[in-house]
């Protein structure tokens, strides 16, 4: 398994166009081309490497408002999307309209899920996001969650993924229910980096601030902590303009974004707050 | 040598009322206390535990006005000041009219200094800030830094000071000057965080963004970054309410504010951006 640098950049997927969000239910329902174009383009011009496009909220025709949107959005923007879905089916009618090569989201270790999907992935040779959940559930400590990261990266190395494609997603849960979810999740992103496996850390990590008030800030310390800790990519809302910059700032800190050259060119277009 | 918990709040040192800033030299020249008096009361509001006095800028008379910096701002604030120099006249004229235990701001490794202030910190008992620099000049690998933390921290314990009261400074360079200075300073931090000797790590954390657009925000980054890896204290600008409301947020993400507390405190006193 090659090493990773740890010298990368954050990878940024915008999260934004899920029709499990009322507006965006809306404006699928409804058609409305533009407002999800607009958000595309937007999230792109933010920064986001990939623009997630969830139709989940279509339990009976999934496939065919996922593949809508795949065709709605790449009309605007240049960046691949990330198909997001736990269903084969959508996600084969999707990859075939999506132009170049996407972002899959997500497997997991749960066996009817990963067999499903797997072969997929690899066929398509996509990147992959990869849940650290299992059949047991979701896992409760650092020990739980690098037990099955270790296991997921095994099985994927072994069935011919490519595992520098691999975006482990560790699973955060709220600090409002146990305040030992906070380090624990840090600690294992940590110790999954350790593991030098090639793959990247992911994470949707707005559960950290869930029940808590002013959540975006919270996101925001969560997301430096997680930089320093080895995560390198995040599934956020890249409209957050301080997230953004923060993470800009972080990268410079970490020595991530060499000369600061990422970092001038966004305060010299006043994208930095 | 007693170990630290790690599971405290950040000590925070309000660093305005300093001479070597333009408008504080105008104002101590023109005895105008209300402006002093003013900052002092607004750091101690936003959250500050100790309010810094320097007078460097006075040269030959830097004790009578220290002393008059003691006297006005402890008219308006509880909290115990942090007295700022290297000068032990200074020192003992400050400490002789301050009410309370005061901070010491700041020993180092270097002889001359070091020899002149331990016996007034000791007979004081009062808290220190002790710089990582010795003769040799200003560190510059975390290697570098974590051998005069060791020396250090040996020294004190012979002469009998308690570990618990010293605040190590590992003196943090820009990042502007050197890509490597961030991952270095944070790599001294958690190193000396892992001597478990009792003592503080706290930094006049401003340096680190020198000579680069955004300093506020670089400055949030590290901070949140430097929480991370085990500073519990630092040397700030306690008015700005991001950098204050991060450390807050950081503060509940490692479970260093039980049930979140101090933050949904904050969050009722409108204090969180």
């Amino acid at each position: 398994m090659p090493g990773k640098t740890g010298k990368e950049k954050m990878i940024i997927i915008g999260e934004l166009i899920n029709s499990t969000r009322k507006a965006i239910k809306k404006a699928i329902d409804e058609g409305d081309v533009k407002y999800i174009q607009d958000l595309a383009v937007r999230q792109e011009e933010a920064g986001a490497d990939y623009i997630d496009v969830n139709a989940g909220a279509y339990v009976h025709d999934e496939a065919k408002h996922l593949v809508w949107l795949v065709e709605k959005v790449q009309e605007v923007v240049s960046k691949p999307l990330a198909l997001d879905s736990p269903d084969p089916k959508a996600l084969e009618a999707a990859l075939k309209v999506h132009e170049g090569t996407p972002m899959i989201n997500s497997i997991s270790l749960e066996k009817e899920r990963y067999n499903a999907l797997v072969p997929l992935v690899k066929e398509a040779g996509t990147p992959v996001v990869a849940l650290c959940m299992s059949d047991e559930g979701m896992p409760e400590t650092a020990d739980d969650r690098l037990e099955v990261a270790k296991v997921l990266l095994g099985d994927l190395d072994k069935d011919g993924i490519d595992l520098t494609k691999v975006f482990l997603d560790p699973l955060i849960k709220p600090v409002s229910v146990d305040g030992e979810y906070g380090p624990q999740a840090l600690d294992a992103i940590e110790r999954i980096a350790a593991l030098e496996s090639g793959a990247h850390i992911t994470s949707g990590l707005s559960n950290i601030s869930f029940g808590l008030p002013h959540r975006a800030l919270l996101n925001q310390a969560f997301i430096v902590l997680a930089m320093g800790r080895g995560m390198d990519s995040a599934i956020v809302d890249p409209l957050d303009k301080k997230k953004m910059s923060l993470v800009k700032a972080a990268e410079v800190i970490l020595n991530l974004d060499p000369y600061a050259m990422n970092y001038l060119k966004a305060a010299r277009a006043d994208k930095l707050v």
